[in-house]
């Protein structure tokens, strides 16, 4: 298959999103070329595939600039600078202070467009990247008032390249949207992390798939994400202030439990906190607009595909389907996805062929 | 295999953990009889295969409670009064108000061992039960001065025999313990999750793995939480309330980042977040007692049995061996966990044979 994005391309900065960006397009055919500041790290991700070391002659016709946050607008700057034709982007997790430091500098700015892989994993550095990092994941193109519709779209073809979702946002919007739902998470997950240092080994050791789902991105690394938090506090301490004052009132709840309203004040925000997370999209790429129930099903042969035939005889479209099948029961259980409008239906088809609904 | 526990073992409460139990314990041949306040509840559980309904002839030689903590307690007094031989435990998720409660009941109460499975999903009731759900998992036995020795050892064989591994702790310790690892990253969690009401549904579109598991165990039933942390509100509290304190810190820092101090206040919470987090317990069982290196692998058939047939030529005892390989990567990666004292003389080993280690 023909790449969507024009060779060569060059990478600036072959840490863990960059090389893996060098990874996925390589896979693509695209012409890869890598450089960063440092040589050793460079060679790194030269020997991991992720692309060949940019020569004289070279000239890209896009450049990604992928080093920290804080280098990310100087980077940008200077890669308008060197190439006076190529399209620039970054890829920097905040948006706003880089546009308006990159503004600021002037220059040819209408090849600038930035944008946000929406990927990332707690270990960095090259020998961490992945040409599967992207698949499927949002990345954000937040252009800006001065940048060229085709700078634009050739940023959306690079995207598309990786398999990545592009996904238009301003900076403003973008920065305010990261800071619910990755900024502070971030932060209070590190903060809860924290609290484990206080923990005895016994209680460590008591630790379930909770705790640890909870605080898994606290291993992030510290500087960078010093950088991002400082280059989008606004947002962020919008969001944690919001946070706090909830925390507080659950405290003081919990202090003389047995006072008027706080019960309800603990249970208000646990029913909140279920609404809040039934927002986000499933695990496997189910969202919230479509609806489940749990069908019984008698663990012998043929009687899942039994259940499915039946639901597309009544006409049903499925969008998802679940299996979870203890070992020991005599029954799986099948969590089967609709569009909500046809929930009726399915649970009436159903039982009316005899299947035991489990919700 | 014969079972350790003497049938019949009567659960009562047919919800996630008491039909999980039954599960587990048929499967290993013990007879299982089920009571629930819910005939429809506990005619599920039948039907799912967790035990038998009781019948008048039975006599159980333990019973284990299994209903909300905040009926706990009258249901362990009652059950020892119903059967005045059995041994009688409960899995509430506190221990302290429980065990505090019975006592206070009188009755005889040296043959209540309290206990408490380190397991659980975010889905209640028998069609969530798991034959598997104990397995490997920590279970407290939370014994206390008056309880028979007999009766402890009891409680151990059913704990053995659903495959989960029992742990000796006070009531007291742990409810301070789980307060810590499993109470108060709920409180976080469900607040957290609640900040996602307020985003937007593009920002909800962005959202990725860390939001994701930060507030996976948001969807937990609200009612169930409200009684635990009810029953075990001091120490909840006193985490939350040094969580607070670290928040309003980072809220102050990220105010004004420029001011003195500000930087180094969040790299410090981020610094002990990265500590914190490496005290529990890896996802594969692999604890913070070993160390890790990563190792280069050529995609060449045949590598990577080099590289551990080297490392045994060595004399090195591998702990644990974790691979990553990215689709399109010429080079895998093997991390590799030694005890940390054997550590330096791997990397010798390995970089004397040729291997690239990339860390």
């Amino acid at each position: 298959m023909t790449p969507r994005t024009a060779s060569p391309i060059l990478v600036v900065g072959t840490g863990l999103l960059g090389a893996s960006i060098g990874l996925a397009l390589r896979e693509k055919g695209v012409d890869v070329l890598l450089s960063d500041q440092s040589p050793s790290t460079c060679a790194l991700a030269v020997d991991y595939g992720a692309g060949r070391g940019i020569e004289d002659t070279d000239e890209p016709t896009i450049v990604v600039v992928a080093v920290p946050p804080e280098f990310t607008a100087a980077v940008v700057v200077a890669q308008l600078e060197a190439w006076p034709t190529a399209i620039v982007t970054d890829v920097a997790s905040v948006k706003k202070s880089v546009l308006d430091e990159v503004l600021a500098a002037g220059g040819d700015v209408s090849r600038y467009v930035g944008s946000h892989p929406m990927a990332g994993r707690e270990r960095g550095g090259a020998m961490s990247a992945r040409a599967d990092l992207f698949i499927g994941r949002p990345w954000v193109i937040a252009a800006h008032a001065l940048s060229r519709d085709d700078a634009v779209e050739a940023v959306e073809k690079l995207i598309l390249d990786v398999d990545a979702v592009p996904l238009r946002l301003d900076a403003e919007d973008h920065d305010r949207a990261v800071a619910r739902i990755s900024h502070a998470p971030q932060v209070i997950a590190t903060l809860l992390a924290k609290q484990l240092l206080d923990a005895s080994p016994r209680a460590v050791g008591l630790a379930g798939q909770g705790v640890r789902d909870t605080t898994r991105i606290a291993a992030s690394d510290a500087e960078l994400w010093l950088q991002v938090l400082s280059a989008n506090a606004g947002p962020v301490v919008e969001v944690l202030r919001a946070f706090s004052a909830d925390l507080s009132d659950v405290i003081g709840s919990l202090d003389d439990v047995d006072a008027p309203g706080a019960r309800k004040c603990i249970a208000d925000e646990f029913e909140a906190g279920n609404r809040g997370v039934a927002r986000l999209p499933g695990k496997h790429g189910v969202d919230t607009r479509f609806s489940s129930i749990i069908v019984m099903v008698d663990d012998r042969p043929g009687e899942l595909a039994r259940l499915l035939t039946e639901i597309g005889e009544a006409g049903i479209n499925l969008e998802d389907l679940r299996l979870e099948h203890s070992p020991g029961a005599p029954i799986g259980l099948a969590e089967i996805w609709v569009t909500p409008e046809l929930l009726d239906a399915l649970v009436g088809e159903l039982k009316e062929r005899g299947w035991r609904i489990a919700s």
